[in-house]
């Protein structure tokens, strides 16, 4: 082999990153071979070792082989990923300390670990809970107090006949009420807009939002949340409870908070992202657990969303964290509600109780709730696709934080003047029946209640009789004396009381035009109103937009079938129209599912639920995703899907990998480690440690790199004095997670001549893969590990190449065949 | 490199195998260098290679070195793991013919690929369905001719006075149905013995065990459980029902039957260990599914017990098939019924719905529940270490199918008289109030199904009615007249009937004398019947047995307190005691919650049956091992768990892998391999592929070469004629999964000559890892991706050694600390 060998010099630039102008197109046609690109390209250059011109050749050879045959495209510009992420680690970094700390810990220490561990998740399903509550007790306390105020008004004003006061009062309490959780928002944390579940997602899913799982991120989202319910906005308090525990479970798991610059020592062992990450997905759990009033559908979220690798002891304290959650809130709520010890109210929304002799199916309804589900999937794709071009529109143009408030309000201002006028133009004037007497609303409330077998009295009741006086005063202006109206019913209720009346109601309260009319226009409304500058969820406005429709269906079936009984209940076509209308905009599949049948608490729904919620994926896959995933590509986030495309086997590591990779050597000089760190144009954040001859024996991260520099682990070859200060694990999770920059750390032109020995950090035993592993091999193991970076080697072991998330995410598969997206530095 | 190189002659052992005898125990203390055991190893010899001095000093200082401060013990003796279980290849065999086939594929192949799956599921979950529901029909149908008779010949004799003859009768007819069961079961297909849930569980762990996949395995098993049901013995039909799903998922799959040889010419694609293994997790959970109704606990079941890497479509797969299992039985029952179209009995048991209201829980009553979770897990652990020595001893001596007969029918005879028995003797005679009319037991089914909302009628009644008479003749027969017999009500009910009267019936029903001594023999009972030779769960037994003393503690703590109505409904207790009891014997934990929570139909529960589960493992972990993890010890099963044992840090790649290595060249003389395949001290299946100087370049599998000397895939260099025959993945496929053994294979002396080029069939791109590889790592690389063969190299990428299972399986955590199980070819 040595007389074949012949030094070659070649440059080396390391990933995650690649520049985008740099790295040639996959598909662009060109046939530059490799060999240029490699001697070519930018970056620190050091001669790592030797490169043997066979091996050159067969590479050329191999790469227009497997460029023979394949789809030419040139991707589209608008599809960027964004280089500004980082990764998350979750594979755990061996290297020699934490080894040794693993190997001095005994078996007791082990179980320790692990009941903290308990601790850490009884602890953030506890305090989810409690958010969960708070947010639900200030919610019903402020709108409790604005529709007081607006009362006395309207009492006053209807005497001197003008009713057009009324509606400017409305909207501009609405819309003063908005514009505060609108400026905590866009001023302070933009992060905290929207209802977090992208932001969750692509935690769970390895990348590293900054800002997501911070304190402040958590204070504006709650008060965010509470302003735009309490002002009326067609938004649910349900899905910012989500990115609201993970945010609990990522502080509580830590033992610290950066923010507050508080540091209680404890937990330590969790500073490091495999921890963090599993924490996170527990506190993302106990968040739908506390929504919804499902813990089962919380373990499922947080699996379907974040579980690369099945962790059995994991999903156990997943569980664990969202029954607490459930609980807590059950609990502190039967309290405010002076019912204590009564735990019947598990989510801050309860669909009510579908007793399965009421609402029976039939077989040959299945055929029906699979053509409701056909139509979710259309509206939602609709829903999902209005929303994209309104959030380009925002992105291109409303994009300064005082026009972000102002749109928010002008929202608010427009959702009440709507409403306003609706219930004006609408003539669905019902009669005040025996059952319909002036407490309507409250009857609604107490029917729901009965079904809980339980009446809860007291503090709620003020509240009710204000809502029910306050839209009966409403519906009697606009109808004959004895009568109400119906549209007043459906826009004055909280939404999650519309969606329990649309399910539970008797046949016959709704009018069929009632319903039509209020489904247009809270479609539009919910459309126009998800990606403002205010913490919101989707998943009310769905079920209720839904709901309308679902129980629209119902009526009409029924009007046009002359069979009795069995089409008789429109609320169950109400429950499967809000499931289609939900899966149709979110695509989310067995957790919803799940999570639609602990909130109904009945399982012989589960078979439809399913079915309609599959069709509505289908239907809906196929104009436009999902609207978080729409949302999370136009953040260009490096987004890795559960597997690799299926007709990407052409590709092998080769093609896919970064090179040339900037090595360091085991023992490198402290001057090339801030160069290379230095250099902005790359960024890298990874570096694999080599021995001559280019011998793969370790990696290491910058992040590693930064604490060394940072404590000054020099070795002074000209002193003689060989022995590194000695680092420990604590000084490393001590900078974690906030490392500092480069620029910060000040290294002398005397130090910069000194050595550095990363034998001790590097992880010696990182995954590899050979160069012609097909990228599904490839994206297995990455995917199933959680890795960060994957060595890419020949067979000799000399590193080639390497790996990163961005590397897997750019490939997708688009209408026509596989696609490369472009990676950009935005 | 080259001048330090020496030719050394090594000898090379490979995997998946390590002959007991020849493994030097880790911790025995000697200091053997590891040299002289590559240098005196036996197994096929041949030279592949140079070895430099220097690598072996080196590896030789290393172990010294890593050998130092360990604990050291050796191993006890019954601890061993069986050499005869092969593995199944989780991880796909990407050589060259697969990747071929796979770029041959159009988008569109994939996705009828993915809708194949779908099929496969929807049938799967179809006939799990159907078999449940012809398993329950028949049960019901065939005990109703036995009470026929039996009451028949009891009013005959009972005229004449003797009470005994009616015993007699009653004993030799359960006996001799038993018998049926036991011998199809002992003499035609013995692995259909018992629930079959160890033997799904080793199956979705990795591990083959021979037979458990056989349509012939199915027959028996289905009719065994009837025969066992029927015949009255302590046991459930349900755990079998898991086992029923998996064979019916392991047939539909494959699209033929080995034993019928028919092949239908489909899903040809799914004939590989990958798909057959994720189709068989469906089959599982659509038999969870139907046996509890609890299709979500069927996903998690199968999720805890198979899942390593976690693949969304795949779960979201399973859960279809659990939804069409649960609704198929529901469908067919409700025809059954005739009642079609009410779809209110989603499993084969169902608690009854237990409504919040009637019997909420309250937060000090929690503790108690701990409580009654602890002593589930003592008495689970009683019940485990009881069937521990009993099986010890069934092994050591009723192993002759004949006398495992004998014992079941043995078994079924003093069932029969200890319920005669304990009725004769109990004085727990109710008066017949008005609610307790003759027709009492009827009275519970009603008030059950009026639980459920509906009443059904007709053709459970006659049943019914034969049941209730026989049990009130009996009844009667003991007690004055308008009295009943409360322990005939709990013995002669069906267990399942006899659960939910426990959890349902009006405070009252129970002497608590009648639930102690129940609670006591069918204890006994149950513990004496698991482990006969005869089709049976354990399920119910176990709930059975928990709810009889959860009860009891419900109706002692009421008569202890004075305080009312919170305690008065000791059905609450019976569910709490009846899922510490289960959790206590069979340790399951997420899924089991989840199926409870499901077959009660009430969330609210969730958080008080988690919390008793875990102390119920919690408790029972302290003194013995679940139910089915001892089962598969005692068959020396390799099975690994879910992450590599705490404290197992010190243990790197090198100690734990085999070594040396049986290699094959890449291009091979045929004699070699028939030498090698044929060597029966070694039997090995995987071997690595290597060029020279001993590089890793692929892995073969025995299984693969047996295909390719069946075919004489050879190239015969005498005649120049180089081309070799073409195989096809076809070829493959067909010969999957049941491989000639070798000796049935004849190649001829000219055929020894020839050479076989492993390029095209070899993977190329196997896992591999460093010998300084921590054993945690390598254990979650295995078990992340569902491994076979991990092979080892050195930093030169030369192969060193090779992990298996059973490398991985040795160790596990005891007593004290690390212990290593030694290997033996039992």
């Amino acid at each position: 082999m040595a007389n074949i060998a012949k030094k070659v010099s070649w440059s080396s630039r390391a990933e995650e990153s690649g520049v985008a102008g740099e790295r040639t197109p996959l598909f662009n046609g060109s046939e530059q071979p490799r060999l240029s690109r490699q001697l070519s390209g930018g970056g620190s250059v050091f001669q790592i070792g030797r490169l043997s011109t066979v091996d050159l050749e067969e590479e050329i050879t191999s790469d227009e082989d497997s460029q023979r045959g394949r789809p030419k495209e040139i991707p589209h510009n608008e599809k960027l990923l964004s280089l500004k992420y980082e990764s998350l680690d979750y594979d755990n970094i061996e290297n020699q300390l934490f080894l040794e700390e693993e190997r001095r810990m005994s078996y007791m220490g082990f179980r320790c670990l692990e009941i903290s561990r308990w601790v850490v998740c009884g602890l953030i399903g506890f305090l989810t809970g409690l958010i969960a509550c708070f947010i639900d007790i200030a919610v019903e306390e402020l709108a409790g107090i604005k529709y007081q105020v607006v009362k006395q008004n309207i009492e006053k004003f209807t005497e001197v006949g003008g009713l057009s006061i009324s509606l400017i009062l409305w909207a501009v309490l609405n819309s003063s009420i908005v514009m505060l959780g609108a400026i905590i928002v866009a001023f302070f944390e933009p992060i905290a807009a929207g209802s977090g579940i992208p932001q969750i997602k692509c935690y769970l899913n390895g990348v590293k939002i900054p800002r997501v799982v911070r304190l402040k991120t958590l204070v504006v989202k709650v008060c965010g949340v509470i302003c735009s319910v309490v002002g009326g906005l067609a938004v649910g308090k349900e899905g910012p409870m989500i990115h609201s525990g993970a945010v609990v479970a990522a502080g509580v798991s830590q033992g610290r908070s950066t923010s507050l610059k508080r540091d209680f020592k404890i937990f330590e062992y969790f500073r490091r992202d495999t921890e963090k990450r599993d924490f996170v997905s527990a506190g993302a759990a106990a968040g739908v657990s506390a929504a919804f009033g499902a813990p089962v559908g919380g373990v499922l979220f947080a699996l379907e969303e974040g579980a690369s690798f099945w962790n059995q002891m994991l999903t156990w304290r997943i569980f664990f964290a969202s029954m607490i959650s459930t609980f807590t809130l059950n609990f502190f709520l039967s309290i405010y509600h002076k019912n204590p010890g009564d735990l019947s109210n598990p989510g801050l929304i309860n669909f009510g109780r579908f007793e399965s002799d009421s609402v029976a199916y039939n077989l040959y309804e299945i055929p029906l709730f699979i053509m409701m589900g056909a139509i979710g999937g259309l509206l939602g794709a609709l829903f999902n696709l209005l929303n994209y071009w309104l959030t380009i529109f925002r992105i291109r143009y409303v994009h300064r934080p005082c026009l972000q408030v102002m749109e928010a309000m002008l929202v608010a201002a427009v959702t009440a003047t709507v409403s306003f006028t609706m219930i004006y133009f609408s003539n669905d004037c019902q009669p005040l029946g025996p059952e319909h007497t002036e407490e309507y609303p409250l009857q609604v409330h107490t029917q729901y209640t009965q079904h809980e077998g339980r009446l809860f009295v007291s503090p709620l009741l003020p509240l009710v009789e204000l809502l029910l006086s306050f839209s009966v005063s409403l519906s009697q202006l606009f109808c004959a004396d004895g009568e109400y109206n119906s549209m007043a019913t459906a826009f004055f209720n909280t939404p999650e009381r519309s969606v329990r009346s649309l399910f539970h109601n008797q046949p016959g309260t709704y009018n069929p035009l009632t319903l039509g009319l209020f489904t247009l226009t809270y479609f539009f409304l919910a459309c126009w109103t998800y990606g403002l500058a205010v913490s919101a969820g989707v998943f009310i406005p769905s079920l209720l937009i839904g709901a309308a429709w679902g129980r629209l269906f119902g009526i009409l079936l029924a009007s046009i079938t002359s069979s009795g009984s069995i089409w008789a209940d429109p609320g169950k076509y109400a429950l499967i129209g809000a499931a289609a209308q939900l899966g149709g905009i979110v695509r989310m599949t067995l957790s919803l599912t799940v999570i639609m049948v602990e909130a109904t608490g009945n399982v012989t729904y589960g078979l439809p639920i399913m079915l309609v919620l599959m069709t509505a994926k289908i239907v809906g896959d196929y104009f436009v995703e999902g609207l978080y995933d729409i949302h999370i590509k136009l953040q260009s986030v490096p987004f890795l899907h559960l597997e690799a495309p299926a007709t990407s086997h052409w590709l092998t590591a080769r093609e896919v990998m970064g090179s040339p990779v900037t090595c360091l050597n085991r023992i490198e000089k402290v001057g090339t480690i801030v160069d290379i760190l230095s250099n902005t144009s790359t960024n890298h954040n990874g570096f694999p440690v080599v021995v001559q001859p280019a011998k793969l024996c370790g990696l290491i991260l910058r992040s590693q790199l930064i604490v060394l520099l940072k404590h000054k682990v020099f070795v002074e070859l000209a002193r003689s004095r060989l022995t590194q200060r000695k680092l420990q694990l604590k000084d490393f999770r001590d900078a974690y997670p906030r490392f500092p920059p480069i620029q910060s750390i000040h290294v002398s032109q005397d130090e910069r001549e000194c050595m550095m020995d990363l034998t001790e950090f590097m992880n010696a035993t990182p995954y590899t893969v050979p160069q012609e592993t097909s990228l599904p091999r490839v994206f297995k193991l990455f995917r199933a590990l959680g890795l960060r970076h994957l060595v890419v080697v020949d067979d000799e072991n000399r590193v080639v190449g390497l790996v990163t998330r961005k590397d897997l995410a750019r490939y997708h598969l688009g209408k026509h065949g596989l696609e490369e997206l472009q990676v950009a530095q935005t």
